[in-house]
């Protein structure tokens, strides 16, 4: 069966950029090994085209559930890409969304559209298909980014956490390290975190108090914005 | 003549929010007036079509110019909208750019393709075609939270200008008055201006020093972003 229109029409997709955090707080890549061509064999983006019934969020969600077996995961809208030659079949124009999760919390499990989905080390990627090294890097700018304006943590942290901890979460996205002291006195002023009567057990080292995320203040701080000079 | 496809496409088309200040620094935004079924005789963003050998920043381009005759203004996109009910006449996905610009630097000539273009004060729009309302408030509130992480004015303001000129800027795109003394404090504190020798000529009451951009500082804090608590 074909579809007929009376003007040409490109072709649209969705690719998916998902950021995990494992156990030792390194930052992760989720990539599919593409099992048609083009670029068959090769590492890619999860995604695929968009369906006439579903929005493009609905559309992201299927295919990294498709091709990944994630599942449950926040996505927001990155960009839409749409130089003319960058796919090798056809016009077409690819809305990349993107999103950062506790890589721990999912199950990779690739089913039938894709060969295999695996977690890459931001630093260690393969060569990949189409223009997706370039939608990775916008993503990983635009992640960077958010940190300076909206809080992060809240679903990839422990309920109780020790500031140290937080920190190594934005030194992991940023690739550097940051003073401590000018750490804590920042994040610390911003209202967002409530410091717990509770202490660190089983450590070698002194133990650290703990800390957790005020819930209120964090939705609001992640409408409203705030500026964190790291 | 007829495209075919073995799978369904959505269309995708560009529409571009243009913000315009006006020599009274007030705000205000470009519509065209349709001249074609659906919402035929009503306002609407100028837009339309992507077609197959351009980029997405050329087609909004492109339509802003046939539409309009806006034209060497920059782009930026703001968001890909696809609600699977937004265009009445098929499934159609578009991808939003806005940019603000100097009104009085350009000069609204619709052609063939819009029976009329007009700025609109952004308090008084008229009802809007598609989902065009939605798309111009999420231009909106866009602008208003670049304004606390770039800087704004360079292409907006005359060369030589009073801080009260570039405040009112500020003030008019926020919709909302600015404390002065605060904000003086805090926009020198950038280094994004040059204090100049020169004073206003001409006005009633005391003359007012005259700043300008530093170009190389604006163009560096536009790569890098700011934090601008306003």
């Amino acid at each position: 069966m074909a579809y007929c229109y009376d003007f040409p029409r490109p072709a649209l997709t969705v690719d998916c950029v998902v950021f995990g955090l494992d156990e030792q707080n390194s930052l992760k890549v989720l990539l599919i090994r593409r099992n048609l061509p083009p670029f068959k064999g090769e590492w890619a983006l999860p995604g695929g085209f968009v369906r006439p019934d579903e929005t493009l969020e609905q559309s992201a969600r299927r295919e990294l559930g498709e091709e990944t077996g994630v599942k449950d995961i926040f996505l927001e809208q990155l960009y839409t890409f749409g130089a003319v030659e960058r796919d090798p079949r056809d016009r077409i124009i690819t809305v990349a969304y993107y999103a950062l999760v506790n890589l721990t919390e999912h199950t990779i499990n690739a089913t039938t559209d894709a060969d295999e989905a695996k977690w890459f080390p931001i630093d260690a990627l393969p060569s990949l298909a189409f223009d997706h090294l370039h939608i990775f890097q916008q993503a990983l700018q635009r992640l960077k980014g958010k940190l300076r304006y909206e809080p992060i943590g809240f679903e990839l942290l422990p309920q109780k956490f020790p500031l140290s901890q937080l920190q190594h979460l934005y030194e992991t996205v940023l690739g550097k390290p940051l003073d401590k002291r000018n750490f804590r006195k920042k994040i610390l002023k911003m209202g967002l975190l409530t410091a717990l009567e509770e202490w660190q057990t089983d450590v070698a080292h002194r133990a650290a108090r703990l800390y957790a995320f005020d819930p209120e203040q964090y939705q609001e701080l992640k409408q409203q914005g705030f500026n964190f000079e790291l």
